[in-house]
């Protein structure tokens, strides 16, 4: 079977500061219509910031929608029109502080594509200058340090809990690995 | 500094079909005040069937709002006042057919914190025993079987790109190596 659902009409129910909300009316594959619930969102880049000894730098922040305080990857929305790379530039320096010599692309992923629109870009950072942090008006986070092997057994006990930083993590390891493996085969 | 946001009050923009949407008044940590955006979502949990043989069984689902087809693993939102570990049982066998001996808790995330309220419970579903499927109406989807190490790399090539996908496997990895390493050692 066809999976595709095509767009009859549109009704916007919400126009926000992040988020927009329509409910469209769509063609399924077997003809019938129904509706969809669309949550509009620009999508943004999250870091992973690994220096050379070996230690990765990630913020803690309080999250309104869930009651409490994350330790996630830096991370930040697309401003209208800014590039991914750009925009993880932009977003290192503004809650580490960290310049990188390279920015590793580690891929993409959908937040929550039954209902979400929002699209994260993933970078590992590595080769980091310190700097001086500025953060946006109303934004508080702390910095913290971790050694990269203790963050994945932070991700496995549940004590990092956010999905981009649970997937830069595991992703990160992954990437690492296959590049020892073949740095040792060499 | 005390990481915390506290609720002056609440506004209601949205009333829908699987979100809400709620503008919030809320005090920061400098005594200031923010508004703050929430998409409330009932939550969710996500299940990677894996076979005795070494095989896993994703589904493909056309995602309306990303415009796209998609590769995951099965799931389902949260009934009101259902258990997840009842969510996951339900889910698997709704979408798959499946039934299975033991289902291993891979912890929980957060989609995206920033705005939405979601959480996704993850399971890996082991020793399962075939059935029939029995989908919700509108709900359209083709069950693909891959090896469990094909997915790995599925993942890092980004042709599988939806969160709870990537986490769900990614963990599952991580705590089968875990596992077969202590499996070694004993």
């Amino acid at each position: 079977m066809d999976l595709i659902e095509k767009k009859l009409y549109r009704e916007e129910k919400y126009k926000g500061v992040i988020v927009d909300v329509y409910i469209d009316k769509v063609e399924l594959c077997d003809g019938k219509t129904a509706r969809r619930e669309v949550v509009n969102h620009p999508g943004g880049v999250t870091i992973l910031p690994l220096d050379d000894a070996g230690y990765c730098y990630l913020v803690r922040q309080y999250r309104y929608p869930v009651g409490k305080a994350l330790l996630e990857t830096p991370a930040g929305k697309l401003e209208y029109g800014e590039e991914h790379m750009a925009c993880a530039v932009r977003e290192l320096s503004e809650e580490t502080g960290f310049s990188a010599d390279e920015f590793i692309d580690l891929g993409c992923f959908y937040t929550s594509p039954g209902f979400s629109t929002e699209i994260i870009h993933v970078y590992l950072a590595c080769g980091l200058h310190a700097g001086d942090m500025h953060l946006d008006e109303g934004e508080f986070l702390n910095v913290e340090k971790y050694r990269f092997e203790e963050l994945i057994d932070m991700v496995m006990r549940g004590e990092i809990d956010d999905a981009k930083t649970v997937i830069a993590i595991l992703k990160a390891e992954s990437y690492l690995r296959a590049k020892d493996r073949n740095g040792a085969e060499a």
